[in-house]
């Protein structure tokens, strides 16, 4: 890509052009040669957006909520931005018809951005670049990002990282919950929503969340509220939508979004490094020359993995001290 | 830990003491101090056994199954071992009272092990601990190692890259099975497996999935089979026992066996040199003090996180120049 379609394409970006931030976000997504160029340039525009997390098991209904809460948004004139990191979400194309009908008024909102991951690769390098992707939304100028996780047991942690707050969505009828729920998602929710509570059992599920958080080791001052909703309905959407302000501003006013941002920008620029002092250790002939020789020593018996590790290290600083790399 | 235990541990590993595998299971997964030699003095005794990943969503009975395949695995004298990564297993203490029960024959057999695995952290770390675990087991002399993984949606591929043979699991009603399928689990399955298959809709769900399979693209000559089976009645265990032997026959027939021992080991290779670059990286004040002073600039706006990796690797190429690191 050459530095005039750069140009263009960022000038088209700052400009508000859509089609401009989708060719950015594909960009981030495909790691494309000038992905690092264009966040460098978006970057002086992060760090406005509020980041939600919206997670649960499959069929916990967290799409139809993510829509709502969109919606809800929006009627307070606020931007959004949609990033499903779920394959089962209807934003990645992966629900049945009835729910891509009732989201027919978001795709079609100029206020609102959509965006599905494709979950293909290393978990790493999936929460890497949703990150990013949130970061253009951010840059973009949307106000809000929802991004929708699935979670069961093995939560996706990375990315969950990467949010202000997080939801948990749970459904009554789950008995699974209570195993997902000590799995991982009990200590990540800052808030969490029994859907489809007009189900039986809600009640007792309600309860047995908010047991559960008692047990839980606290570093921070904020209790996580336990709501009801039948998201297909909107019911109980109201006060989800006034709690997550209400963690919104617990977070500006404990200095908690602050903190986040050095943390963030601290991790970026960690990883960003990291990857570049990888890339030197490796860019001499030698290293690689000398790391298939080891290779076949192991593969013989001669040599273990950790040893062979040790034996590079020796050589890269050998070619340090003759001033070679 | 002081090199004298570090080695009666390995001394008692060798003769076969249980729980001394234990431990060093618990070391590689702590991290400690001493795990890295541990899996040094280890590797020469691992390759040997043959690793079977069993994957799908939550409720499909996976932990079930793999007791099936183990007890048969048993009855033909092959030592067994069984890492439970997800968090909804019997194994690692999350299912209900019955499953247990039936389990009880092998958590009291001294030609099985049980291992599992807290399913904290990051995918990653994740991932590497269980790949070491199996090595632990392996070198232990286990023939054959079961790891057990949920699946939805984002597959745990990084653990699944760490086995010889992939049987993926699904029931008749997951209706989300399709979803889940087209999500990743399709291209990974070495073997398909409709479990519960005593259930309605059992056929249809076999020849939606060979539909599938037939668009997969394919690399290998291997087709994935898919089978019924009905686990906790042990109906079809003795073909899906037959069909995983004749996977495993075509792998060593292929090359593919020793091919995936060679990328292992460079994968391996390559990790732990990676880390020993950036830990020499990271190693001298200057660089943290920088990293420090970067963090504020990036903060107050007057820089951004790549740019600040570009000046972390100046001051780096401009140490090795002076010879300093």
């Amino acid at each position: 890509v050459s530095e005039s379609t750069t140009s263009e394409l960022l000038e088209q970006f700052r400009r508000g052009d859509r089609r401009a931030c989708g060719r950015v976000m594909s960009a981030v997504e495909a790691e494309t040669d000038d992905a690092g160029r264009l966040l460098d340039a978006l970057f002086p525009l992060t760090g406005r957006a509020w980041r939600i997390g919206v997670t649960g098991p499959p069929g916990a209904g967290k799409s139809t909520l993510v829509a709502g809460l969109a919606g809800a948004f929006r009627r307070t004139q606020r931007t959004v931005g949609i990033v499903a990191v779920d394959p089962t979400s209807p934003f990645t194309g992966g629900a049945v018809l009835g729910d891509r009908v009732r989201m027919t008024e978001l795709f079609t909102d100029s206020g609102v951005f959509i965006r599905s991951m494709a979950t293909r690769g290393s978990m790493g390098g999936l929460a890497v670049r949703t990150r990013e992707v949130c970061d253009v939304l951010d840059a973009f100028g949307q106000d809000i990002i929802i991004v929708e996780t699935v979670g069961v047991g093995q939560m996706e942690l990375d990315v969950v990282d990467a949010v202000h707050s997080t939801v948990v969505v749970l459904v009554p009828e789950s008995g699974d919950a209570i195993q997902t729920l000590k799995a991982g998602l009990m200590e990540i929710g800052d808030l969490f929503c029994v859907n489809k509570s007009d189900r039986e059992g809600a009640d007792r599920m309600v309860m047995e969340i908010e047991g559960m958080l008692e047990l839980r080791p606290r570093s921070d001052p904020w209790v996580p509220p336990v709501l009801k909703t039948v998201a297909t309905a909107g019911a109980g959407m109201e006060e989800l939508v006034r709690v997550l302000g209400s963690h919104y501003e617990h977070l500006v006013k404990s200095q908690r979004m602050l903190e986040r941002r050095i943390q963030s920008i601290r991790q970026e620029m960690r990883r960003l490094f990291d990857e570049r002092v990888i890339q030197l250790a490796w860019a001499s002939d030698d290293v690689s020359l000398l790391f298939d020789g080891l290779c076949q020593e192991v593969m013989a018996g001669r040599s273990t993995p950790y040893r062979a590790a040790e034996r590079l290290m020796e050589q890269i600083r050998g070619a340090i001290s003759k001033g070679v790399i």
